[in-house]
């Protein structure tokens, strides 16, 4: 029986075109700033962003980070959807390593807006923290943001002299999903993070973009961090490949996103947030069942999925073709939950 | 025109024979451990909180940070209501200093609840913060916990394997609303600092209470904020006489409180928590005036009071008599407000 | 049998005139700013050391802690003689609070110079530590700085774009010895901490001076670390007091000390570093016996003094008087070491 | 003319059959454990090491980082050489993001002894920095450690109760040159790093080594970090075939520093540091030339070299052939330093 992993997005392995990019790659010693790779990249990502500068870190959580440390730091608070990955899955780095306290609001989808934010901005003074970053997720659990909030919640933020990150580890589904440029989504930010290894299935890296003077102090500290890589243009030759063939692909695992979910909310057993389906991320839970007994039970089938936030999580990807979706249709068709547990603690 | 000062009970100033027992404090150098009137205050907390040991410290921030450094610290997150002090007046120093990221907790009153947390806590996973402890504030806002719920939220928190830190800044306030004694209190915590400046009208300092060997944990992490003193038996000299004297006295600022809340509520021009007024700490609003606004129209009274969370502040304190109360009774019920504004940006 | 405290100069008890100063100390609530006595020893601490500004801080420690954290912070390095206290006395401070990395340079008795100095200066480069900070002790065990050094030091710090901080905790007994003023000792550096519980007989603080902006950053960084007192203004007073009675008397310790010096070279039995003693501490050995078992037997005498850096300490300080000073002469003179360890491992 | 780049041993390039096993590597997610690459990358290393388990990381820097803050951290120091790389080459990191103070210990060549540390361990106080660990980089500067000082060093570190840390960057080079086994070096010492990417020749990466327990700790400090990498087998890959492939050659770096250090030596106008060239690192000075006019004037004649602690380096390594060493060697030996300049100011 055939696999189908779809826990996420980030699972996916490089093919042959990929791995003879990074066979062919030509290097240099990045710390030293010459790896030719590394810094064609980096110009690529500053160019699709519309930034001055870019720079290539080992993963999306250090490319969130460093602006945290480099633009917030200690002694201020930083503005972010309660459920966002700075606030539930960088192992509290924000704080450890930054030493920023991170606010959380609560929003529908994680979607913050002016009006959810404003009461939390707290007024300057030295016996309070500083307010000084607003962090926006952009896909955050797939969902992208208008681009006219994310103008809107700029706007006010740099009013409130905060600086704007976008954690744009799915920037590129945003866009692909709203019709939006990159460049556009990251125009009235400050510093904005996109991630080669998820929907573009490069194996490793992240970039961070922003001004020039922020890459410069970025690079500084993900010296600090123990980030330096030496010959890392192996990595940055999959991250062009990616940005060159598997950008324009991603509408596919959106569509396939979407005929998923119309299969699972046709099924009679899932209950699935059909609103929230705009990318590559499915959330969905089955009545009468666990998340922790659904995982089992899907797996059974050939059908990896996770857990998140209480929900089950299916992500479409890079690796999971059109046939494969049949497949994978046909399964969940014929599938029927074991018989409902009459009771049941859940955890 | 007399005037009373109403913005917190941090106000308050030492009465003579407060003043005396200073004057005549036994000191040494507590660097070297040899102050006695340190040592006596210390002995003197831990009685009456039933631990092991207590720290004299230089504040309340300082008591809750040390435990955050000591039992939480670096990727760890802590579980605190929202409006906890520890998350809105410390200046984020439990990120910026203990390295713990803060999980702000939206319960009313900001009376946490097992129900509230529980699916806060993370599973054990290297790649997720560990939920290394929970934060009550006692009173909290003014608000006292229930006995039960702080057993059974320590009982909650100890089989998820985190430790229970108690913000007791104003746990004799608490104690004394609820006829609970402090020790009953803090039998299910681990740790608890309360407060010798507030209620108690001592000029500095707060004890820092649990074991023996978290103590002598504390004792190092004090020295190395720098919050090590010399001869501070002359501050603990007033600790000791608060709390020979000046616990017992609580109940009248609490019944000031009451009877002010009333007549507030009487008045017909403010908005009065009334349901909040347990202890010593009265929220209002002025219906029509923005709370800046009213802090001056109120100041212009001889009546100083503060603003807290977008509400207009009142704390009854040791500087408070009956006849002050009888006095500001009076000036409120004259008291009407300026013809409302029609229209009025708030901020 | 009297016993003398020469451990250190911190084992100082404040007397009947600057008890009164305390007990008649007029407070206010310094979190607001509103304590007139703390306001005033500011202002006196600005005033004699030419400064902008100046803050109240429980200890020299975080005096010391607040610039580093300020000036230097993550990712820099300070350059400090090997023996100052930043690097050997304050658990680590400067680099588990501040993030600092010291630098310890090996000097003769502590006295930096630039020639010593000048080499550890690094280059300008984003993969190395910036040498943020020149840290200048003065005293340093008890020795003085030259002024002509701390200047030619502060201008070649300057020129490196490093900032320098003096940690001035005996300030005043340098300013006595060489005939200085402390202002003329400040006049170079950028900030300066000097304590009021050493040789000045305050109980309890230090006052960190600076500029304005400096100090509005360290009042900020004051709180983060749980050092915000309430009414403070007690010991403020007896700060006051320690300045203006306190600092004219300083040249009594140090004739105190120079004759008690002279007392242990001639004794036979004492190796004094008779070069080192310059204002109130001296430091020597007893050859033959363990630095251990010379202070208790010193202590059998009534004589307490305490070890630094291997050696013994004595400290003259304002609690000796000159009676004191012949008695401790007499008893010094009497004293013959027990017979002499024929082998013996010291440690 | 051909450019021969003797900067480092990090610039090499991957060979064919090095990318060749990167192109053919079988990934996975790492950060789900699932990269058998990565897998076996770090079987092999601690097989090799002799150690319970290891941890595949980006940089040597992180490599030492993780130890620091796992075993040392916050309130304790290190004492190192203080040429060692955790002082002089990672941008204070120990301090910035451990919050461990190094104590630099000053000895020839950075060869720690019992002797030169011992006086530096601090006595258990509260009031002390914890002297929690003893860090030996091996080699430093290219010069190996004796295998017999690393035993003394790590007992006397243990009876301590320190924990030992080897940054063995170049633990092969050590080896190589010693004839120990990299495995008996590690014996006595709790935590080891080596690096792939210096003399091994592989593009990005270190192998940090120890106890099962401690690399658990160690895989979540790295994800704190941002270090958790996706399919990073890719580079896994390349360590494998390094350490299959490039250990063994390791010799021939060292002949060829061996033979150009001769050459050097020769030559009448460079000062060659002939006793410290036991691996694959020579320094050396050209009297008359400042270090900066130096490293210009033998780039000119297309050997690239570096500066480090004032001195010259030159270091072999995996791209420089045989036929390549005899090219430099007559370079060399041809090569005139211009007319001595007769003044100077050196920088």
């Amino acid at each position: 029986m055939k696999i189908y992993d779809l826990r996420s997005d980030t699972v996916t392995l490089p093919d042959p075109n990929m791995r003879k990019a990074m066979y062919e790659a030509e290097v240099g010693d990045d710390v030293y700033h010459e790896d030719p790779s590394v810094n064609r990249l980096q110009d690529m990502a500053a160019e699709i962003t519309g930034t001055e500068a870019a720079l290539f870190v080992t993963s999306g959580s250090m490319g969130n980070l460093i602006p945290l440390y480099v633009n917030a730091g200690r002694g201020t608070e930083v503005l972010a959807a309660s459920q966002s990955h700075i606030i539930q899955h960088e192992v509290g780095a924000i704080s450890a390593i930054a030493g920023t306290m991170p606010i959380g609001i609560s929003v529908p989808r994680g979607i913050l807006t002016v009006d959810a934010i404003k009461d939390a901005v707290k007024p300057l003074s030295y016996d309070l923290a500083r307010t000084a970053m607003l962090e926006i997720e952009n896909t955050i659990g797939g969902y992208p943001y208008d681009l006219e909030n994310v103008t809107a919640l700029a706007a006010f933020a740099h009013k409130k002299n905060m600086t704007v990150h976008m954690d744009g580890a799915r920037i590129f589904n945003a866009a692909t999903a709203t019709g939006m440029s990159v460049s556009a989504y990251v125009h009235g930010v400050d510093t904005m993070t996109f991630c080669l290894s998820k929907g573009l299935g490069a194996p490793v890296g992240s970039l961070l973009c922003g001004s020039l003077p922020f890459i410069e102090a970025a690079m500084r500290v993900r010296k600090i961090l123990g980030g330096g890589m030496r010959q890392s243009g192996i990595l940055a030759a999959a991250g062009i490949y990616a940005l060159e063939h598997n950008v324009k692909r991603l509408s596919q695992d959106h569509e396939h996103a979407t005929v998923l979910a119309q299969t699972l909310h046709a099924s009679g057993w899932a209950n699935v947030d059909m609103e929230g389906v705009k990318t590559n991320i499915i959330f969905f839970t089955v009545p009468g069942m666990s998340e922790e007994d659904a995982v089992s039970w899907l797996a059974e089938a050939g059908i990896r999925v996770g857990i998140d936030g209480g929900k089950i999580r299916l992500v479409t990807n890079l690796n999971i073709t059109d046939d494969d979706v049949q497949d994978i249709i046909v399964k969940l068709e014929r599938m029927a939950p074991p018989c409902k547990q009459t009771s049941g603690e859940k955890r």
